[in-house]
């Protein structure tokens, strides 16, 4: 049984303790969270044990009527594992409280690379991050650009990697981000971060072009790759991957819109698109280039790595072992 | 038993479809629907018998390998009550062949009030509905402004009503409507349809102006009631209506946004929100006039209503054992 | 000739420089920036003297290629008003800077009503501001509202106002702002600052209620008012207000956008909409209530008021000489 | 003097007739509308005869209060040149009007390429048709696209072209037009539409995937060319284009509505782009591929193509003498 604490309760985080919860080897201890709101009440309603992130805030809690089991440092007392969900740059500030506390660190792709002992990703490199103290689970575009180009580049090889990729404003309730009906192509300067931080994790010439639009549902990438297999030879390496997924013909879904709500009505929680959706009709080959469309959602694709991360710093499981138990407690 | 069936499996239907298979006293004995596509095929996965809503595109549900039960005639031949959740104006033109097949109906808000015998809002006017041969459910911005000025009306009595309704262009995945950063005062002509909607079920003095936005979650209205209620009373009263839902200062809820994701963190399905969402902070009374925002969810609000419709017309049983019983099974 | 300083040159003052410099009455002595971009240059060609609004930042002129005239200090040496265009609250800090220079100044709606003598609106007070050392132009749409409740006061007496301001949510280019598919009742609390700022300058019973949506070009407001006067007087007053225009039925104009294209074809500078634009469709009056839609530019309709703010407290002329010079100029 | 009539007065149409009348060997006939609104009206105001596009519908324009000049019929028996600029499709149904009254046509890139003897682009195929009876003009983005692939291609030799197109819902009026909050593959086969419609007019290897997204203003492309060239060379080569524009660095301009801003601020009419908007930061050659980002104006790029293709089509200039006086009047 491996005690795991979640530091902050937003987007990512609640997403991710209500998958650690599902786990028969992992307990959830703890979630901590520096604000009182709907999602703190929400943490208690599940029986999570909720701790202040920051002490000094912790009587807001009180005040909301929120009760909490205590400050970060003692939920960091009873953990062996804590993965940080904060907002992009505090997870390098916790870095040294978690290594004062001895927990071994599960990070998120908002921080720099060098958070972490090592960078993550389920399908790419599981088990290079078998028992590191620290991992970084890469962020929601890289993991999705990895989980296609991983399994194309060991089943048939793969040359020059282009990538466009469309991404949403803000998650649906921040509404303090824009665009407002524009488009910025960013960064401007090519290439975007994205190519450089597939590279943290797997060896590939890639380059990534990057837009912000006016939406919030999810991520979509246009995806180039040179590639001596065929379209079908593609489709069934994709196949065989469980966290790709093909929007089928039939679904008659041309958006991200409906594949949310195609999500919500198959019942998943929050309506989590947790794996890529790959449109079967896009995927096209000529002349050695591979094109295709995928969606990723940016606030659930990383959940099931979050938790694979955890068996492997914690050495609990292999790959398989570890990609099947998440898969089959989430329903994937 | 009553036997229930759904014609249209769309936004609306779906949701009632899953309302009617929770009810103890109902049997959903099919649901039909025009083309296949994800909701089709899920409409299948919930054992939902699934009929072919057009004879002729009957062949399009085999070609998707989506197996239907027959054609929507053959469905209204097991039904006694239908709920017809198609588009607008379609209901109309469905009504004759509800009337062959000698099933009662209940309609939508989208049709005319002269579609049915009487229009229905569980709050306001059950008792009249009872034993009719078809209802039409209020559209969801009138149930929504029905709910509060009904009880207002009851238990303090009201003067003029002036609302506001910023709605939203379309529903999140009818991506074909817009507007792109747009307002749009709609109708210019004053006053909308609303006020006048409202008097189909309850005489009260309403004058409403609409506006359109570019959003696709919620309405929001901003209403304004004379009345010589205080603010505590006002509160009171509306505390006491189960499908009226105080969103409160320690929530930090301050959007239709936040408002979906706070549904979705409690496990409502697709999100929903049935009741209508009244900002607690924004409840105001000063020289005898009421004002209050509230979020109206459009693509939910009126499932229980059409729920409660049923058993109006199947008269199998009064106001209150049908709000309980399906507040109950909703979890409302 | 009055010699005129525009301080801060972003939406508004852009847009008020280039008024004044129409203004036979009036020298445009300089206009200060805080930092070189696209409308720095196009000052620079323009032909207006150029400052560097925060001395440290100076050089980031001249490495952009961009000359400049001086610092903002040097620039308020040759100026005897100046008007200070800067972001909200930016005004307050710079009161004592104008004081010390012994300029007479003009401040924006965004600052509070404190910063001045007297709050300003050319319809509503003008003669209570001549002679002034200083004076704050009441917000877009504040100025919106007294350019109709004014006159209807004058003409005709009006009771209760009550109005729902739709406003976007931020200006077209500014892209780090939502909300992204959103609706905000802004505040929640209710009433909104906009009734108060009203009677900064008009004494009249306002209450206001407002949202923040997802657009960019204008407000739109819902505006009741209670009076005896008739549709056809209404209209009649409005009519000959300059600076309310009506949107005509034959325009076939139904939203914000429309409006922007009429204002483009129509050839004015940035596509502005200097005056309210009322629907002459949703003008009503019904049981001594008045209801009617505008739209309103916050992006250029204070810039006429500006102008005569400038005329008013300089003294340089009455209300109706003012208000005709800045029109003409305009092309109003 | 080549007398030239513009079927079809909306978003292309009114532009392209305001560039014709500009021109000095060009005389402007007649301008052709279907319905009266506030951009017949200022047709009309701009002194351009105004004809019914419609002759069932021209008692619409007298009830408006609109003077009309005749029908089209009569339109077209004054001009030797149409230029049709009527919503995609009905060009092709005008054609036969066209040869009937004898009059050379241009047509826009909405129509089939069969529409016209060929399709056109002023950089790239000027010369093949001079003389002809009808030509296409290729659509926004393909001329976009041809303004930067054929001088590459004729100065320093292009392999393959990859280009990811994100494009805007609709033009900002169009209120009717989605998507909101949502981004969408389209079409999701790929390629799309534009990389077969560059090869209209110029020879080479190009796929294009685009998107469509929640923005009104401009087109954005993403461009991946296989090129010899270095950086340097590429940005001598796009500089000498009169109709490329470099977004510059100190400009600091990064965004599709700040480019507007910036045409706004110069005095364009209409705030319009008629250049490609490249930024240059974004240009970058690595291993012989060129990557750079520009913005494509829908409304406005293919203006000047148009009174170009007037000349070619009429004979009565070659292509430098053209682009010269096209672009002089303009003010490019």
């Amino acid at each position: 049984m491996v005690d795991v604490a979640v530091n902050g309760y937003g987007t990512i985080g609640k997403r991710v303790a209500d998958a650690v919860a599902l786990q028969d080897g992992m307990d959830l201890v703890g979630v901590a969270k520096t604000k009182p709101n709907f999602e703190a009440r929400n943490a208690v309603e599940r029986g999570y044990p909720l701790y202040a992130a920051v002490k000094e805030r912790a009587d807001e809690f009180a005040d909301a009527g929120i009760d909490t089991a205590g400050t970060v440092g003692e939920m960091l007392e009873r953990a062996e594992v804590v993965i940080d969900a904060c907002p992009s740059g505090v997870g390098a500030q916790n870095a040294s409280m978690y290594d004062d506390h001895d927990v071994k660190a599960v990070f998120q792709g908002g921080e720099d690379d060098a958070v972490a002992e090592r960078s993550f990703n389920a399908s790419a490199n599981y088990g290079d991050c078998v028992g590191a103290d620290s991992v970084r689970v890469v962020s929601c575009n890289t993991t999705g650009l990895l989980r296609v180009l991983h399994p194309l580049e060991r089943d048939h090889g793969i040359g020059k990697v282009r990538a466009t990729l469309v991404r949403r404003g803000g998650d649906p309730s921040q509404h303090g981000r824009g665009p407002i009906n524009d488009i910025l192509p960013n960064p401007i300067t090519i290439p975007s971060h994205h190519g450089p931080d597939v590279r943290t994790v797997m060896d590939v010439d890639i380059t990534t072009t990057g837009f912000k639009v006016p939406a919030t549902l999810m991520h979509v990438h246009s995806l180039n790759v040179e590639t001596e297999a065929s379209r079908a030879e593609v489709i069934e390496t994709l196949e065989d991957e469980s966290r790709v997924r093909f929007v089928e013909p039939d679904d008659r879904v041309s958006s991200t819109a409906e594949i949310k709500e195609m999500m919500l009505d198959e019942g998943r929680p929050r309506g989590d698109a947790w794996e890529n959706m790959v449109w079967r009709d896009s995927v096209s080959v000529e002349d050695g280039e591979l094109y295709l469309f995928q969606a990723i959602h940016q606030e659930s694709d990383v959940v099931p790595e979050n938790v694979d991360a955890v068996r492997a710093i914690a050495g609990t499981a292999d790959r398989d072992e570890s990609v099947r138990a998440t898969n089959e407690t989430l329903g994937i």
